[in-house]
């Protein structure tokens, strides 16, 4: 169901843009985007006839996929009976989206406050956790995204932070576990889980307890390489908030509504966080969106006293209406489950056997249909296809291996030594075996590059 | 055009508000919100019947009025062709919208950055003039908002900005004219501009300049109150920068799309930032959409070296959608000529002849459908009807005020000793007419306070 080819029309697109669109992340005179002409599911397709399979579900926001009839027509509808309302009034689908969204959030966190994505729900999940316990620090890890606002560039732990770093904004990087890089010299998973715990404990009580707010952790990271955490980790977290009267944030922007086979990844683990942050799978993208689901404890700090933070398209009536459709569409087709099965019994066992294949593979790991290939110069000693952070000539190798999968027709997302493949939770089996023949051929184009 | 009243689902709507939706700036126990059932042009009504005349525009956005039938179609139309796509890709609307928006930005700020909303085109613009300069302080206004993330909340000059306030965040505060209750004891215009600007500069001197990355201002104060600056301030204000090498962002998020009866507030006075900040009326908030159009010294900055920012919902496809057929419809129908003619014809003269009959009203100021009456005990002494940042008790006046509007059937814009009239760019003379009529019966409410 592709439009028509038509390149004048492609290259008319491009060279508006071009003139007029200032691209995020990205040194402008440097960049050629691809024009896109349409998409659907799990597909989408420039203006050359070029099909793409989209295994970065955009940037891993498109969970039910693309252009899915029942989020779609809800839109439309919305759009006809009413598009915008500000925050201070009560509207149907507001919240309707607020209770589908606490129906399924782990625990007491029943309220939801709304933004218009990922980095207003972090700045805000802080905001909370600052007045709740009168304290300013806030711990993330190092490894971790979490927004480019100034709260939340402050606390990611990558490289974007750095241009935007204010040193003083009273943020503390720990190290998370990691057994494949452990920070901890440790050689299991019990290991590197109890040697985490120890190192978080050890900077919280360095830091002082009493002067620390929250900790802000992704359940699973995302962008910094969908490290699952081993099992006995998140409970130590929470166990560690509870006993020093920390805020637990866990951030679920990525990693939340369906896309590591849960509704959240929290529910891996029974573990309950105080705040939880989501955008994204919430509606797919499909209208901007997202927000913090919270505590009844911290709820009701607000109760009397007003709560200082707001925006002016909070719970906006279109991105709610997306939400409802979404997640009822979800509910109805098991999309959540078919991405658990997608991910035990194609992506998972399908992954592994490519890296039993390719020497770049150095290490499988992820769950759902949020899975990481780790790619080395050389399995023994782990050193990664390109240096940390590297750019230009320094990252050939993987600039080659991405293009080898987009000349292949197969959109992979692509963050530093790594490859995710994060296709939408709908994708099928035939789609799913269909990229991972894909990823097959582009490999070897890294295993070029080791040895 | 009303729906059929339905009072036991306005009930239904409100209790599912109350048990999920953690609403911005309140206290949640002590708020009722209105459940709003529908909206079109300059009205909306709730469940019970009830219309209201919509002299707030919402958060001050939707300078279309509600429902346009033209922003509505497009909005259906992009839905159902493509509702989402990743900030790196080209795509017609993203362009399109672009450039719609570049051909009406002064000067040559052609390149724009799209974010979700106000706060976030504020942090970006900020970045940018951060990486530009090489340097770290920004100066704002007192009597200011620029929105509630880290960043545009420590720039903030209301009371908002208190409970997230970090200290070190390298903002310096200073006064912005306001010749009503002149920081400068100045007498006349002229005084007031005059002295303004040398306070500006000896901020700036004894802060040091080679510190200083730029200063941001709203063109027409906002929330504020819309102080309507001295003709010769923002020239002013564009020498000084010239003059020390600061980057100047003026952010129209709220007086930009014709609310004040021009494209742009700046067009008024032919200033040319170097960074304009816009959301709210480009596109009425029919989806959330704001941004930054960028200077062509301060784009080609980030021709070979990476803009270190970016959100994933950059230029979102159905924001920019709408954002063409607003301007679109805007330019076909003279929406910004009308705000012009109201403001002039209608609205200026009819409040002023109000202010004549209320000792309450203080001042009346404003242009295009951007008007504040500032509301005070006693003219001789100007002591405003209610204290600084009141609440509780101390606020009854405009509470009572505020009350007397809505049942009268007004949704007025109110601020602390403040009530605005900022109804839709498509205002009629005959709603304009109607709302003064409206104010004039609650005006009486706060009459009762003065003297
Ligand atoms: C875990 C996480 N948190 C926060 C964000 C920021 O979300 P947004 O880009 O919508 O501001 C992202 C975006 O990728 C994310 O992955
Ligand atoms: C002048 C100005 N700047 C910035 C903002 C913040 O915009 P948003 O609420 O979309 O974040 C506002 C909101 O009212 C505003 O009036």
């Amino acid at each position: 169901m592709s439009t028509q080819p038509d390149p004048s029309r492609g290259a008319a697109v491009k060279a508006t843009d071009r003139a007029h669109v200032f691209h995020s992340w990205s040194a402008q005179a440097l960049i050629d985007p691809l024009a896109v002409a349409g998409a659907e599911g799990s597909y989408f397709w420039d203006h050359d006839g070029n099909r793409y399979l989209d295994f970065s579900s955009q940037l891993v926001n498109t969970n039910i996929g693309h252009q899915h009839p029942k989020v779609v027509a809800a839109v439309r509808e919305q759009a006809a009976r009413l598009c915008t309302i500000a925050p201070g009034f009560a509207v149907d689908v507001r919240g309707e989206a607020a209770r589908l969204i606490a129906e399924r959030t782990p625990g007491d966190l029943d309220k939801v406050f709304f933004t218009n994505g990922g980095a207003e729900a972090v700045e805000n999940a802080v905001r909370m956790a600052r007045l709740h316990t009168g304290r300013t620090k806030v711990f993330s890890a190092y490894r971790s995204y979490h927004g480019a606002t100034a709260a939340a560039i402050n606390l990611t732990g990558d490289p974007r932070r750095w241009p935007s770093d204010t040193a003083s904004a009273g943020v503390v990087h720990f190290w998370a576990p990691f057994l494949y890089r452990s920070p901890f010299h440790a050689e299991t998973e019990e290991q590197e889980c109890e040697r985490a715990l120890r190192h978080l404990e050890d900077v919280l009580v360095f830091e002082g307890p009493q002067t620390v707010a929250a900790i802000v952790l992704e359940t699973v990271p995302g962008t910094a390489g969908i490290m699952v955490p081993p099992p006995g980790y998140l409970p130590g977290v929470r166990k560690l908030c509870d006993k020093y009267g920390v805020v637990l944030i866990l951030d679920e922007v990525m990693a939340g509504f369906g896309r590591t086979g849960r509704w959240f990844a929290a529910d891996h683990w029974d573990v309950v966080p105080d705040l939880l942050t989501f955008a994204k799978g919430v509606n797919s993208g499909y209208v901007p969106l997202g927000g913090v689901a919270i505590s009844a404890e911290i709820a009701a700090t607000f109760d009397r006293r007003p709560y200082p933070g707001g925006l002016t398209y909070s719970g906006h009536p279109l991105a709610c209406a997306a939400a409802v459709a979404t997640i009822g569409a979800m509910a109805e087709e098991g999309i959540v489950e078919n991405a658990a099965r997608i991910g035990e019994e194609v992506l998972g066992p399908g992954l592994r056997e490519l890296a039993e294949r390719h020497p770049s593979v150095g290490e499988v790991r992820g769950t759902g249909v949020f899975w990481a290939l780790e790619l080395v110069r050389d399995r023994a000693t782990r050193e990664p296809l390109v240096p940390y952070n590297a750019s230009g000539e320094d990252n050939a190798p993987m600039a080659a291996f991405t293009a080898a999968c987009r000349a292949a027709g197969l959109w992979p997302f692509v963050n530093m030594n790594r490859t995710h493949a994060v296709p939408p939770c709908t994708v099928t089996e035939t789609e799913a075996k269909d990229g991972l023949a894909l990823l097959d051929e582009a490999l070897t184009v890294a295993d070029a590059y080791t040895g």
